[in-house]
């Protein structure tokens, strides 16, 4: 939680001494070990090869010695100690009083950030202030190859020890008051260049030695303190890595980076940090009154949201962004789905960065296409690097939904930030790509419907089925938007073998779809045969969750039980393909049906029981899906925080309660409806690069337009009006009136976190 | 091919001196070693640990030195060699005329084999003729932990290590002119005991010496031949394996049996040998007239059918019986889909040990089904001890079918033995438990029709389906047989917890269970929507067999593929369930869509095309099935025979072209047909106790009861008559008609070797 990054560098929030810790981390976007995926029955298209997120060079520790006694918060006496995330200036402050064993107090001062304005940089300001006159010892480190946690090795001996001392040395130099070290991947053969440098600060006489190791460099300061002084380290620690560039070149970039940092200082750091903050609450923040742990749950979600994406620059944001290696550091198609909405409403500079990353890796995705025997480009379901890396295939190769909502990233930006360049640039071209891949995956029957056999939509539990109506819809929209893409850019299509014929067999694909629907039943059939599936034994189950943990995939395959929102996620990001009565009696079908196991699922199911009427039922499910981190909600926050959860927390309140959306059009839509314990929602964002802002109150829901002469048409409700920088519109709120009572889930499977006691 | 064994021993054909071989083999029964399976992503209920037959102590070496320099086939000159598997007296004899590189001319010839009476024991005579004054030293060996030739190890270090070596010695002690060494695999803990012992034979004076090492084992003779002397070796091998017995007790038995064997000498055990081939071949040979290629073929595929069951006794046949390690020995459905029906009919008692093996598992297969959530038993896919090993789930765990044909062998078994005993002593069980796994495994519609979704049925390119014709039809036959075999047997059914209204629930949902049959198209849908599926591209996959190489499941699997034969087979097990015209019709639609990229099918075809009146193409796909080993037609007989390809060809001849069935009735029925070629057939079984001949020659159809005193009821097409011992039965040939045209095959894919040219 504590866990401090930019999209480029992460650090855990470890604690400055290091020790105790769950698993030391620092991460750098995209560098990662390569090992050998061992199958005991191989098939053909297989990967061969898995990537692991690695922990690099340490830079954050600074180990304090008080009299010889190192400072640990398991000995000696802990008088204080707190810390604090704070989310506008961007760093992480602690202060603690400790006495050591022999009965020294000091007090202890540090404060981190991971710098947003100088991408490579992370600085530490550390102080100690003595209490009583001490000698004070300040060991400030760099360590490659720290001990692996135990991690997820499945066992095999091979991975482990790929991930064993992955780092091997390279040079190690001293510089200034500091030194760099270079590291190279023995597999995956990336550099990494690692260098800290020093600003010390003290009343009186101080010392300073260095070391420089092969794994390690030690910067040491010693100074005797008198009651009342303080000896202050400024650390600067710089990060570079390549697969292409030289030793020398890198070594260079880090040495720059460092005296880049240490030239403008700590304070100019900090007041960097601030300005970059500022401008992004500006038009992003979120106010919850009535509900204060939402309030809080709902910053720490947009702060790690901006954390995971802001200097991304080109490379994949992982599951865990970087702020852990589970998931081993892998990309999925949550950031597309989940995330980059997100950011394209709040900081649209960073989704771009994003969705440039995914077109980057076309040729990768074109490539795994043939070896699938597909047309077109298939991303990955799982990478770091763009290469597949998955090695479960009915959960991944056999999920291609991952390519459209790659797609629908592209039209999400393109359609809320007005901006086409980036279509030009990259987008057209990944939505033909993926149009063609759609197009060898369908085929049409004798009947003229076109259908998706043998497939995997959002929902885990059933997994190769045919038509899928998400999956089925995905393709549809993404078949229509390559075709609309290619009209508005006849030229560059025409680059790209595109032909009018081949955009006419999209659009009859997209027109032919087949949308499953249980006529005797009235509910849509997530897939072919769903609704005739055997039911599942919720209450033999009580108590077994995971199912996964304590169920085959064959039976979980064969029955009516989903993993998570799949129907439900394809009503959310459909709205316009059902009737209110359709969602109703659907949501009712499979909130019956869905047991959660997956952090992907609490927030869709909150906007969907939002939007139809399920206000306070919405608000359980929002609130899971903002805590997942903040009360550890799945156990597993150690491994890093869930930052699709977190973003579709903050989708849950702005389209679920705030009825933000655009219908596939261009115009912002609001239709907002509040539960019963939040009395007031304010929520800022960027549309077509307006700052919008929202506010529902007092029975009223106002629109206004923070920045000067701008002017934007909004539908509120099912009116459109016209706001403008000078005249917000207010219109009365409308009651949002459910058309079948509350639904139901499995046994002991309502929302794992409640906004209120219920009855 | 020249593999010889009794279902208990098994040793390759490999020659006498070891040398030159692709890979050396000596198999026991049962005899295996565990190693951990690897997985990449781990799921719930994978089996974690694998099984491999293991290359045990060989006994079969004899080497030859001729004034010091070893007979090597590619060294020195080769005037003759010549080696003959005699299926009547059950041996491997081997002449050569070999001239040493210093020009030492000797004749050698040896003889050996695998004791059918004494199943223990090997035996080999071994004798060197010197056409000149030569000095000759024969070693013969017992060798522990040969060199593993590049085994089927996924790469996998831990799995390679497993087998590496397999054996730790125990003991090791010199006996009588020989010697026993003690063995005991590392993971699996199984205790092996290997001794040999000698006759020795010469004119004139000779020396022996005993050498005794922990892996190794050697009787050197030393002779000075003169020209026409002949020195002569019987050398008596005998093995003892057990997960159970003591080191000693172990050492005990197997000095046993070699006593016994060398008690008995060379002479009587291959008296015994032949008497044992002779009551065989009274009940099973076949004479195939005009197809001298077929003739050969089917003698050399009952011989090795003989071989991989003869004297099994309770451990389990695999897949490549006691000739190779392919498939790492492991037992699948095939043997008890296609093997044991053949034993059946030929050799009733090795069916019913082999059945006894299956029974004697029931506890692994009900803790199985407890681990997959799911009642009754669930057999294994693969496996040698009875456990599940397969690794890759959507084709083992997801084919439950291998249930139901364990249930069928049980039935076909009492149907055409007559012998009710074994269903009383383990067969009722088998059903029972069987049913419930069934019943578990599917369930009633709203509509009240009976489903099994999700399971894969023997194509295994198309995987986890709904409603698998075969799979549903199996289920509904194995539900039936237990209701049935319940209500002959109530006491015992009671013991086992039957009740009427459990009987009831099987009746009712056999009698629901769903057929999908596609109306437009008049053909069944081989699983639910298969008919609908897009097409496969055969034209781009042109020389692109076998397809799983080249193209990845999850585009098999989507597809209208077909692996094997699955619908076609389902028309071979269930004739009374499909009318002539769908019978011709279906042929047709999938004969289009069958790649052959399995052994399993070709046998299959030939009988359904021979029932349609295909008797030309039958004719083809028999030979391919028959010839699949004689002429290594999928590359791999290296790995071991096709027991069950060989089995499937006596089928296709016996029930393709003789028309033999029982149509679910204990009367034998005959419709023969024949080819063009065949100009007369004549195949044996014993039915109900009772050996039957039937001749196909002349236009006419005779059967006859070759023993004294016996009285069979028959149906000869649609007529019933009697058999007597005095009174065989002749009628006219019908002929068949097919309704439509020969159906045409993907391009490229037609019968691998044809019986006769075509236009």
């Amino acid at each position: 939680m504590f866990a401090l990054a930019n999209g480029h560098v992460g650090i855990r929030g470890n604690l400055d001494e290091g020790e105790p810790h769950d698993s030391l981390g620092t991460y750098l976007s995209g560098f990662y070990e390569e090992h050998v995926l061992p199958y005991p029955e191989s098939g053909y298209g297989y990967p061969e090869s898995g990537q692991t997120m690695v922990n690099v060079t340490d830079g954050k520790l600074v180990r304090l010695l008080v009299d010889d006694e190192p400072f640990d918060v398991r000995y000696g006496t802990l008088r204080s100690h707190e810390r604090e995330l704070d989310f506008r200036a961007g760093t992480l402050r602690r202060e603690a009083e400790w006495v050591s064993p022999a009965g020294r107090p000091v007090k202890i001062r540090s404060t981190r950030l991971v710098s947003f304005a100088q991408r490579a940089v992370i600085g530490i300001a550390y102080e100690v202030e003595a209490l009583e006159e001490t000698r004070v010892i300040l060991q400030s480190e760099l360590v490659a190859n720290e001990p692996r946690p135990v991690a997820v090795t499945n066992g095999d001996p091979r991975v482990a020890a790929a991930l064993d001392q992955p780092l091997d040395p390279v040079t190690a130099d001293a510089e200034h008051v500091g030194a760099v070290l270079v590291h190279r991947t023995r597999s995956s053969d990336l550099l990494l260049a690692a260098g800290m440098d020093h600003d010390i600060d003290a009343v009186g006489q101080f010392e300073v030695e260095q070391q420089v190791r092969p794994d390690w460099a030690r910067t040491t300061v010693v100074a005797v303190l008198q009651p009342g002084e303080t000896l202050r380290l400024v650390k600067y620690v710089a990060y570079g890595w390549s697969a292409t560039r030289s030793e020398p070149a890198l070594r260079d970039q880090v040495a720059a980076a460092l005296i880049s940092a240490r030239y403008a200082g700590w304070d100019t750091l900090k007041l960097a940090q601030r300005a970059f903050l500022d401008e992004f609450w500006a038009g992003a923040d979120v106010e919850v009154d009535g509900d204060p742990v939402l309030q809080q749950a709902m910053r720490f979600a947009l702060f790690h949201v901006l954390q995971a994406g802001a200097r991304t620059e080109r490379r994949a944001i992982g599951a865990k962004a970087l702020t852990g290696t589970g998931y081993s550091g892998h990309t999925f198609w949550d950031i597309e789905g989940f995330v980059l909405p997100v950011l394209t409403l709040t900081h649209p500079q960073a989704a771009a960065d994003a969705l440039r990353w995914r077109a980057s890796t076309l040729d990768l995705a074109r490539q795994r296409a043939r070896t699938l025997g597909l047309a077109g480009a298939a991303f990955p379901w799982r990478t770091i690097n763009g290469e597949e890396t998955s090695a479960y295939w009915p959960a991944s190769t056999a999920a291609p939904h991952v390519n459209a909502d790659v797609a629908r990233a592209f039209e999400e930006y393109r359609l809320i930030t007005g901006d086409t360049g980036l279509e030009r640039e990259c987008g057209l071209e990944v939505l033909v790509e993926t149009a063609r891949l759609w197009r060898s995956l369908g085929h049409h029957d004798r009947h003229g419907v076109w259908h998706i056999d043998g497939v995997t939509g959002p929902d885990e539990y059933t997994a190769l089925t045919d038509d899928n109506v998400f999956t089925n819809l995905m393709a549809a929209r993404n078949l229509q938007a390559a075709a609309d893409a290619a009209a508005r850019n006849p030229q560059q299509a025409t680059g790209l073998g595109v032909t009018t014929e081949e955009v006419a067999l999209w659009r009859a694909a997209a027109e032919a779809v087949h949308v499953p629907y249980d006529e005797e039943l009235g509910v849509h059939s997530q897939c072919e045969s769903f609704t005739r599936f055997g039911e599942w034994d919720f209450e033999a189950s009580s108590g077994r969750y995971l199912l996964l943990m304590h169920a085959p995939y064959f039976q979980l395959y064969r029955k009516q039980v989903v993993k998570q929102a799949d129907l439900v996620l394809a009503m959310q990001w459909f709205p316009e393909r059902f009737t209110a009565e359709q969602r109703a009696r659907n949501l009712d079908y499979y909130e019956r049906r869905t047991v959660r196991d997956s952090s992907l699922s609490a927030c869709t199911q909150a906007v969907l029981c939002a939007q139809a009427g399920h206000l306070e039922l919405a608000h359980d499910y929002l609130h899971e899906a903002a805590l997942v981190d903040l009360r550890d909600i799945h156990g597993n926050t150690g491994h890093g925080v869930h930052i699709a959860s977190l973003a579709g927390a903050w989708t849950a309140l702005v389209a679920g309660f705030g009825g933000l959306g655009h219908g596939e059009t261009t115009t912002l839509r609001l239709a907002p409806a509040l539960p019963d314990a939040i009395t007031r929602l304010v929520f800022r964002v960027r549309w077509r690069g307006t700052p919008v802002r929202v506010e529902v109150a007092d029975g009223q829901v106002r629109c206004s337009l923070p920045g000067p002469r701008a002017r934007l048409p909004v539908r509120i409700y099912d009116e459109e009006v016209v706001v403008t920088s000078a005249r917000p519109v207010s219109r009365p709120l409308r009651p949002r009136e459910p058309l079948l009572a509350t639904p139901e889930q499995p046994p002991g499977l309502g929302p794992r976190v409640r906004a209120r006691p219920r009855d």
